[in-house]
């Protein structure tokens, strides 16, 4: 079956010269075109034929390049998403106080969360049903990646229960704010949303250094290399002149 | 068919008394026993078999309760849970400081999560094969049924984005432990763990206080009531102690 070019298409020409790509280009923007349609619409109201329309492509092709059909096709743009995300959490070259580092970081994830908005959304909340044992080891993954990250950002080689239950945590805290975005529209505004984030990092790593020594170690030289105009430098200040 | 005593059974001959239950006290001992199977076993390794089996019933007694198979009695025995971690958040008849009383309370949610740790963690870590939008949806019930009582204990009526993304932030922190405690093992004893969560809630929400004036309104009173000896009383002097 020859695919008849739709009106959407008619409206953006340039998408039929997408028949001519090579095979791992056109894999490319299958899955590009399909993370458009998962950001913007649940996956469950995303079909293999919007897929294919949004491409310029015929569904045969697009079963062509994911027999899995929609599943899979969504399994690969999960993991294409997964793996920018992941990229977006290296702070090599970043300069700054810690705190200013990872406030650099999480303006990139709420970017990313907004990029991808339903299909993050569905996928965070869960009962998606795209979700499987594989769409739930692939965000794990991702959580895994934050956890180690978050790790080397704070120098920690091997990190004891208390740590490592504090970055957890931490990390549970950002995805309920990306949730809460998603969710409750954006009420709060990025800037203020990522301010917030790292002072919650600041607060929940000094309650656990008061029970915890790895934790009151790693903490120590980090405050230590804040400034008084950093986040970490302005949040101490406030809680003082708050009586705390 | 009728159903033949399994070894299992003859050890426990009082479940032979079950055959002549009236129909609402049959249905809620097919779901007290599918329970204590989901909380020993993940989800996917119960089956119907099993069920009956335990329950002392034929194969086709338990599909005369739950004509929708393992899914619909699974998510019976979900609801069922789920109100009675609810009824665990009451504070009604606790004494003592307000944050003595959410020790209490978290003390009794990680009982129900030891209780129930196969089910509920292959609730929580999402993914599931008999996750469903039905199931999220009750464990959404029950977030938003910790929302609204911590919100309570705070004395709060209307809540705005920044109080409410905090108690939603803090009840994903007490999720993550629970997880972590579930996946790698009762690493922090749980005394140990609630005292670490009402520490995370007290410091999560005076960095709320200083962004914002709801919060610091309800934090306020809040503190007044702590002793020197209360978790918020113990962890401020302790943070004041390490120069924070």
């Amino acid at each position: 079956m020859a695919a008849t070019p739709s009106p959407a298409e008619a409206e953006r020409p340039r998408r039929t010269t997408y028949r001519r790509l090579p095979v791992q280009q056109r894999r490319e923007q299958l899955i590009a075109v399909a993370l458009e349609l998962f950001a913007a619409r649940p996956p469950e109201d995303v079909s293999l034929d919007d897929v294919a329309e949004a491409a310029g492509a015929s569904r045969p092709l697009v079963y062509r390049y994911f027999a899995g059909g929609k599943q899979q096709l969504y399994e690969a743009a999960l993991r294409s998403a997964a793996s920018e995300l992941v990229r977006r959490f290296r702070t090599d070259g970043f300069t700054g106080t810690p705190t200013e580092q990872l406030r650099a970081v999480l303006h990139r994830y709420f970017a990313f969360v907004d990029e991808h908005a339903a299909g993050y959304g569905a996928l965070l909340r869960g009962g998606s049903v795209v979700e499987t044992a594989r769409t739930s080891a692939i965000v794990d993954d991702v959580r895994r990646a934050a956890l180690r990250r978050t790790l080397r950002h704070l120098g920690v080689g091997e990190a004891g229960p208390r740590l490592t239950l504090l970055v957890r945590s931490w990390i549970s805290v950002v995805e309920a704010s990306a949730i809460s975005r998603l969710d409750e529209g954006r009420q709060i505004p990025v800037d203020s949303l990522c301010g917030w984030l790292v002072d919650q990092f600041v607060v929940m790593a000094a309650a656990t250094a008061v029970r915890d020594d790895q934790t009151a170690e790693v903490l120590r030289p980090w405050l230590e290399l804040e400034t008084p105009e950093s986040p970490a430098g302005v949040l101490l200040a406030r809680l003082r002149s708050i009586g705390l």
